[in-house]
């Protein structure tokens, strides 16, 4: 059988295929500051080449997308979602030397995996994709469908100039599924499908001396904090004004008013996505002691699928170093998020903000300067035939799918749901973790088995 | 006459005295992370063996004190007091090329300045009694009194170290005057006079993820923030929780309880002080357009003297680089210091404050690191001969010394006050400013008042 030949190339042929992943890793690509990213972004126009396509790169007001076809003259097409950029290593202590060196090491309880900036999010999946490719080639068949790839660099910004580009190239984005490659199973192996996304709002608060008080132009010394403002203070009040002390409660007036409660198939979902879902492991993969909330269950898990979440993912002001300074900072900035469920609106939420710091007075002392975000997005299961074929995939490689309505995470598929209309999966097998964080892994078990699926699930689309 | 003599040679040989000045301020000696503070002890044990004395370094748990000795057999003993540390020079954006270039550059309403870090706090005002100490040398006249010297390397520091070496050297310490050689005019010229000092606290709050929540050892996934603690958050309302948000009164129990009212020579000080002093030269040296009271004169001064302060001096957690970065970060870090007022005592507002996370539910959640501090000092007028020689000098050089009670800033004189009761001043003509900021300066006009300035004070102190 086909399936099994392909299967078997992946197993004989891991070798190779693990160092076109180093070579996508190796590759640093930070969208946060630019390095590396014109390099990646021609390495996945070839990988394109190499599959018997044509790639290109399609110029946006930020980083390229990398738009690539490989038509085979197949009845259906799948359009392949990805991103080439990843998060920045400044301050961050890794256990390997290099957080771009692809060094394999032992991970206790996981084996042999690979350490690397981007393995889990997301290049490895997007490279295990290209090897099932390469697999289809190397056993003499056709693939089962022509394949189109839209892949950007501004994933971890937000995407900001994604929307543009979908909007502007509708035509040829058409296909009748859409996937995004995912390592799809936690660290006990379970495999988790994701039927939608939060919206992410990353919205920068700065505090600055003005009329209103406080220094200008530059620090000046502590001694005057009797008498002079300081924006650190401002910028600590303002954000405390948001978020009661337990960090349970949003104090933005009118924050939670357009949540909608999860539909009837949701429900569905979480009853049945509760008999495997296991709290132990997301604290333990987060090494975290204690949720915030005294729930077990569905509660639990309807808290963190449909609840908004405003969190400071940075704040900085005035001297951080060894010693002491006397300081009054002119400035201090926050970097804050909001994550959006359905049915909440990027641009009321950020009036929402705006009306709130106005309303506590601090409208004149802090400016708010919204940078990147893009609402949330769901799609059904039972409608779905790219979530079907993955299912079945993961059913025909002997693991029973825990479905989640959606991920707590963030992923501009509204773009596939709302504005292409095409039915999305996110998904495939393999295991990493510690995506944003220090020694992001995944496992070369897993990759394998994330190799394999992704073959199966491109025969599934057209049995 | 002597006087007119010195103050001639001065003038005549500025070239060579501002050569002096370049000499020690071109030297960087950072006590926050230890640059150049080795060569900077070993340059001014050479000046006080040029100027015929012999110097020394005195081992500490910290850096060195210079401690030196110019006995020439007079009746009378100066003791001056001052520093070699500065503060660092890091983020801040200099308008010369380098911040240790000795450069002179015009800075509109001054004239020509040198722009250095350190020039102001406090090197210039050293190296000026130095070249004091040259002139009577080069005129032929001996000096009037006996000079000792005890300079330290911590004073950016809190002065951690230099309590226990004065403790311990009582003795050899004990002299009938000491000065603190200090730039006293404002941006108009108008000569200040402090008796006394604030006393800082340096404190170090540290949010962690642990036991209570919030991840334990690196940073997570922003998209976790609905159902996991952030660290950020929780320093951000334990810091919230200490001021009040129109930044006027601190909320810690019992911060202001121990603070005394003005004695009858500060009040007659004080009543002296308002018909000179000027509030809109305050504002404009910080490039402040406010201040927090709707206070002026009498009012506006006392506010500013007798009541402490809680400041910020800088805050980091998280991702504040370019971009954006959804994270969670393990640890979140403020770094608060207490401005104390005569009566207040270091260790008792450490408790205070401890006492305050713990009852507002964030002991487990933060640690109170305390690192620097001493409290505050106060000095009188009628009954110091070196304030009255100071005083004096002023005077015969045209310019009547606006007296303050005590300075808002610190400087560890409980020492003189307290521990060695030596009459002690804090003074010298010259003008500079922005300390602990980029463009720290001093006029040259000034440079030369202040040499003029020493040279007349060490005539007054046993005229």
């Amino acid at each position: 059988m086909t399936v099994e030949r392909i299967h078997q190339h992946i197993d004989e042929h891991f070798d190779a295929h693990l160092e076109q992943v180093r070579r996508a890793v190796r590759q640093p690509s930070i969208s946060a500051d630019g390095t590396g990213m014109a390099e990646m972004a021609q390495l996945l126009v070839d990988m394109i080449g190499e599959a018997g396509g044509t790639g290109e790169l399609v110029s946006t007001p930020g980083y390229p997308i990398v738009y690539g076809e490989i038509q085979v003259g197949a009845p259906k097409t799948l359009l392949v979602y990805g991103m080439y950029d990843v998060q920045p290593v400044d301050g961050e202590d890794w256990s390997v030397s290099d957080p771009w060196g692809g060094e394999v090491k032992d991970v206790p309880g996981f084996g042999p995996c690979l350490l690397n900036r981007g393995i889990f999010n997301s290049k490895g999946p997007l490279i295990h994709f290209f090897n099932a490719l390469e697999s289809f080639r190397a056993v003499g068949e056709p693939y089962p469908v022509n394949v189109k790839f839209m892949i950007e660099g501004e994933e971890e910004l937000g995407s900001p100039s994604l929307p543009g580009f979908v909007e502007q190239n509708k035509e040829r984005l058409q296909a009748d599924f859409a996937l995004f490659p995912f390592y799809g199973q936690d660290a006990n192996g379970k495999v988790q499908m994701y039927l939608g996304f939060k919206g992410p709002y990353f919205i920068d608060l700065i505090a600055r001396g003005g009329d209103w008080g406080g220094p200008v132009s530059r620090g000046i010394h502590g001694s005057n904090a009797v008498w002079f403002h300081n924006p650190a203070w401002t910028l600590v009040h303002a954000l405390a004004s948001m978020f009661t002390p337990d960090q349970k409660h949003v104090l933005i007036d009118g924050f939670y008013d357009d949540i909608v409660s999860p539909s009837a198939e949701d429900e569905e979902l979480l009853a049945k996505l509760v008999e495997t879902f296991t709290p132990e492991t997301e604290l333990a993969e987060n090494d975290v002691r204690r949720f915030k909330y005294d729930l077990t269950g569905v509660d639990l898990v309807r808290k963190y699928l449909y609840q908004p979440s405003l969190n400071i993912d940075g704040i900085n002001a005035g001297y951080t170093g060894e010693g002491s300074k006397a300081l009054i900072p002119h400035e201090a900035r926050a970097q804050i998020d909001i994550r959006m469920v359905k049915n909440m609106r990027p641009d009321h939420m950020l009036q929402l903000l705006k009306d709130h710091l106005e309303r506590h007075g601090f409208g004149d002392k802090i400016e708010v300067r919204p940078h990147d975000g893009y609402g949330p997005s769901k799609t059904g299961y039972k409608n779905n035939p790219a979530a079907q074929a993955m299912a079945e995939t993961y059913r025909q490689m002997g693991l029973e799918p825990e479905i989640w309505p959606h991920l707590g995470g963030s992923a501009p598929f509204y773009l596939f749901t709302e504005v292409l209309d095409i039915p999305v999966v996110l998904g495939g097998l393999g295991h990493g973790g510690r995506p944003h964080s220090p020694d992001e892994y995944a496992t070369l078990e897993g990759m394998k088995l994330a190799e394999k699926s992704y073959a199966s699930f491109l025969l599934n689309l057209v049995a």
